[in-house]
């Protein structure tokens, strides 16, 4: 067997898989596409788990038939416990020598388990949103995490909506923008390659996917990096969302998160915080407004960002389930981008 | 050659097909299931017309091989004109007996055949929403129709999302409802038969299916009829953002739709429509503002319901597409349910 413990960060677009061995040092690392069951379902999912860990067994030098000793699934989509612990059987059954043992849980938890050991906040905004509360008594509490169909307030997914939807809306005279469509209608029709938006239908239903259209995000973060209001107005939005899901968990934090020398720590994971300069404008008001609900405690919060992929919290957390703790290596994980004193 | 006219009303979640003589009478009707070629895929939509057309040729005592003189499809979805380029080769390849000539036209537009030739609004709210003004002269707007990821706004789809979304954002504290979820998340556990949230998600993703999700609209009247407050106002916001869709047309109308003992004639298809005293709290006072854009025209409105199935308008339409007449029976088809005068 392995000496070595396997973690794998699931994502909507893009995912990641690392081995550590047991002082926590990364001995190899791997990437791979999607990985949310409930994007390409479970098969596919499994398969591409398997072929990411499996390769990474490889650049280890470790022969892939050897099991890890286990595999810790930090898996976006992760939070259904029936779906959960259907994935689990399968892996044990068509992969018995993947690994000895599997966890899975939730970005979100695999996130926090990379960043730190005494609880905080987790506020996704990749190809989806999700928040996530973790006390340091481990007690949770969530907000979001419904998928596109009935979340992702603030993603990369409800940007690239959010944009799109504006367009429609003011060519069908159904809602005035509040700035010009100019930019993001020609940037729609230069990323999707169409004339008009009886085009964009093919990429709303029949071939979507929700990864390549919330790439479109990334058409809306260059608009707002050249000064497009539009974009940027959309983005202040989403910055608003995303606040609202800290706002929504508040109430459930214990006193401690908010002592401390950074104050509350939010953990800001995924590719939309790229563009932190223009979710600002919508996401610092509502945390200040929120305020009033705890009064006293909330002077300061925290934005910090993970330099390692959270496929490491997994890691540690798969070992954990054995009752192995891998090392954290706290100053080297994570990195402050912005604090914010009320 | 079978001497009748044959017309299709497509819908997302019910259609029919019907089959007219020269004289614009009916001589057998069918039913079937959803035909939208973008919930269904195109393979399937065809194969479900050709089934419910034979069969109306059968009822009719024309042998199935028998080609009519016209088939005139009016379809939700039917706005597309390259797919709807594609279909109409699909159905001449695919099933040259079926008709000698093929219309396909959108579900608006078959639903004014139906009630008029002088012009109007259409207002759908089925399962999908859309809204198409018909001026007298032929020219055409339209409003909305964009399918349930980029508008369907005050449709079944959009009342359903709305209610559910409104007991998952109380729950996740994220927005707090207008009135109590209480009747909303019980008819949500009995009618997806779910415990919790969870067990919802494969009704959005996995195994979503648009009709079956729209269905729980009908548990949101029948929670209206119930005098649910948490009902009456999703129902009502249904009915200000159908009007919103008129609105959105009316600077396109030309004035002589607005003469006449009726006003302006607003043809309402769809099941929603059957809510229409939940709906009239907000649809009745954003049609009132809007008046302001219209100056001293705008005195009056009448909404109009369909007696007879917009296939007939299909039908219409594929005659005259040969230059054939179907005569209409104006009074027959249409009733007046809603007269409201400024």
């Amino acid at each position: 067997m392995a000496e070595l413990f396997g973690g794998v960060e699931g994502g909507g677009t893009h995912s990641r898989a690392v081995l550590v061995n047991r002082d926590g040092q990364i001995v190899a690392e791997t990437d791979g596409p999607c990985t949310n069951h409930w994007l390409i379902g479970s098969e596919q999912c499994l398969e591409r788990i398997e072929r990411m860990v499996s390769e990474a067994k490889l650049k280890a030098g470790v022969d892939p038939q050897e099991p890890l000793l286990s595999l810790g699934l930090s898996l976006s989509g992760g939070d259904q416990r029936d779906a959960i612990g259907a994935l689990r059987e399968e892996l044990e059954r068509r992969f018995p020598n993947l690994s000895r043992s599997y966890f899975i849980t939730t970005d979100a938890v695999g996130a926090m388990a990379t960043a730190s050991d005494r609880g905080g906040i987790v506020l996704i905004s990749g190809t989806g949103s999700n928040c996530k509360l973790i006390n340091p008594d481990g007690s949770e509490s969530g907000c979001g995490g419904w998928g596109h169909m009935m979340g992702d307030e603030g993603s990369a997914f409800w940007v690239s909506r959010r944009a799109l939807k504006a367009v429609f809306d003011c060519l069908d005279n159904l809602e005035a923008p509040p700035h010009g469509i100019g930019f993001v209608h020609e940037a729609m029709r230069e990323h999707f390659q169409v004339s008009d938006r009886m085009g964009l239908l093919p990429h709303l239903y029949r071939d979507f996917d929700k990864a390549k259209f919330a790439a479109f995000c990334r058409r809306v973060a260059e608009g707002a990096d050249l000064g497009d209001p539009l974009c940027c107005h959309i983005l202040a939005e989403a910055g608003a969302q995303l606040a609202r899901h800290v706002v929504a968990v508040l109430p459930r934090a214990q006193e401690e998160l908010f002592r401390g020398a950074r104050g509350l720590s939010i953990v800001c994971v995924g590719s939309v915080w790229k563009s932190w300069k223009h979710l600002s404008a919508g996401f610092i008001p509502v945390l200040e407004r929120s305020r009033t609900q705890i009064p006293g405690i909330f002077s300061r919060f925290s934005l910090l960002r993970l330099r390692r992929s959270s496929a490491l919290g997994g890691a540690r957390l798969g070992a954990g389930n054995l009752g192995m703790e891998l090392p954290l290596d706290r100053d080297g994980n994570v990195e402050v981008f912005y604090t914010q004193r009320f």
